[in-house]
């Protein structure tokens, strides 16, 4: 007999990608970490730290973190929330806005993790095909409205395709949403300059829209676990006040963090390193007559013509290389592939020319 | 208007105690952190702390933990889950295992965030009173089963009282209760070895316990963030690959709790002081001609027989000694504090000999 709840019962857990052992020369490209490592001073930091303070509890709401994030985002402290990775934020708003049996609104594909986290609120989930270009079709918002939807999940950019929407696309879904919509810009650090794209524009617009945020990608700090919401203060307080667990953020946490956003620069260099290899290899991908489309991400969905993706996957496991393969039928003749550093795309590109098919 | 679900708009958040700024000569007793450091070695490993790996995500089940608990406690690591404070565990048991409308059962007084985190999952919570010694009535887990309660929360040693029952009492209560019970053993590393008291014997005995620690009071660490969950497979697996947040745990948190548990004999030790100071003040406190019961805790629950007790938390408070004041029917004339440093004691006793009353 279990004892578990019948919908959790029935559900199967998020599968993450494979994290294997630190074996040298382990080329790791499928769970879109920065292939750089986070600003020296973050080291100086954790070399700094007052051990003894660890015997305290830590400041239960990150205020400094949260005073620098408003500042590097034009709002006030009320509008941010500081989160154990952009996973808690995900989670917070089906918690505090989201009753069990209500419906979830998200695209098809997306990140998986979404649909996972509603079931476990025994909500249902509206899955809205995206197009052969990855975006949502024109009627995306009224899908959700004319079926009831409370809280829309959006990636932007959207993974598993690195493709971003414009602004004006975002403002207008937002717009039209009848339930909030959580505008996931996990990835949105990598996105080139020149498209010019901005968040939606919170305080001034929409009552509706949270926008994440976090330092797993853009800060080279997935093992951190540090995300963060902005929002208007009527959906961040409730979460903040309420549904979070209290002390959701350890001392060393915050203090990373603040000191991940106040040498940014840092940071930014890396999304510079990055998107100049997105380029490179975008082009080479597409010499040798793979299908890539334009990523605006730290990774690239390749299409393996000939439809031996897996086969792909396996092979380049074999080599060291591991990318990663979603069984899903959108997605079974292609492979998401994080932009490493150099040497390691280099190595990726030439196991991939070695590929038998 | 708010978005809020309707129990989440109608419920308050937790109060924790105040967690004032760390003014210089703060005396601070309200949130039972333990008065010594964690051990020396904790800071050494993070000053040898590899900061590079912060770019990849951290170990997601925290298994070199979990494998040190489960060698602590005689048991498998299947039987162990690591999380964020004894807090997530809370959190993951009522997600995991009670559903919106099933009652949730506590005792009265205990733990306020019992009741909150059941009024988050929209549960009616059944508060069955304590004795004027602050054990439950013999009738506890009948009274719990003719309610239908789902889930049952017991501190041992409770707080805010410090009493500890004794094995049998507690095997009894787990044994009659048709419901899971969660055994929050947080303080449990303060309790005096004279006692002879053993946590249930959960994987021989009990199919429905789950007993939460933590490394927040007994190790010193109450800034990291670490506590767990010891039961059966069947209820601790669940919460591991469905309910809990992936990677919930970062890096510099597995490594320091590790290392916590290899040097236990560090934390012992300190358990061993708070217990010596704990024998002395509970002395001191009665010959002044208050109130105070047989604590196995890291705290003291004092009355005062005038019933001012709110007015000295005023008058410590203004000194910079700070403790904690419930507002409760049957807390009104007693405030809790915790056992500090000698010098921290003796500084707080001679402020209550002060105080005009």
């Amino acid at each position: 007999m279990t004892r578990e709840r019948d919908n959790i019962a029935a559900m199967d857990g998020y599968v993450s990608g494979e994290q294997p052992d630190n074996i040298p020369g382990l080329i790791k490209l499928n769970t879109n970490e920065n292939p750089y490592p986070p600003a020296p001073e973050i080291n100086n930091v954790i070399k700094a730290f007052d051990t003894e303070k660890l015997r305290r509890y830590p400041p239960a709401n990150a205020n400094e973190f949260r005073d620098l994030a408003a500042e590097l985002h034009a709002v006030n402290r009320g509008n941010i929330i500081a989160t154990r990775g952009g996973d808690e934020l995900l989670r917070l708003m089906i918690t505090t806005f989201v009753n069990p049996g209500e419906i979830i609104g998200v695209t098809d594909p997306t990140y998986s993790l979404y649909s996972v986290l509603a079931r476990i609120q025994n909500c249902p989930v509206l899955q809205v095909p995206l197009g052969a270009d990855w975006t949502p079709p024109e009627e995306f918002a009224k899908n959700m409205n004319d079926a009831g939807v409370k809280l829309t999940f959006l990636g932007n950019p959207h993974a598993p395709s690195g493709v971003l929407l414009d602004q004006e696309v975002i403002s207008r879904i937002a717009n039209d949403l009848d339930g909030l919509l959580l505008l996931d810009e996990a990835y949105i650090d990598f996105v080139d300059p020149a498209r010019q794209y901005r968040s939606p524009s919170l305080l001034d617009d929409f009552d509706n829209v949270v926008i994440l945020r976090t330092l797993s990608k853009g800060y080279s700090l997935a093992g951190l676990r540090l995300g963060y919401g902005i929002g208007r203060e009527q959906l961040i307080r409730p979460m903040l006040e309420k549904t979070r667990d209290s002390y959701n953020l350890d001392w060393l946490s915050q203090e990373i963090a603040s000191t991940a956003l106040r040498h940014r620069t840092h940071a930014a260099h890396t999304w510079k390193l990055v998107r100049d290899e997105r380029v490179r290899i975008t082009g080479i991908f597409r010499s040798m007559g793979l299908g890539v489309g334009d990523s605006e991400a730290n990774f690239l969905l390749v299409t393996f013509p000939d439809g031996n993706a897996e086969n792909c996957y396996e092979f380049l496991r074999n080599r060291g290389i591991f990318v990663r393969y979603f069984h899903h039928k959108a997605l079974e003749d292609k492979l998401r592939i994080s932009i490493g550093a150099p040497h390691e795309n280099d190595r990726l590109l030439g196991s991939i020319r070695d590929f038998p098919g």
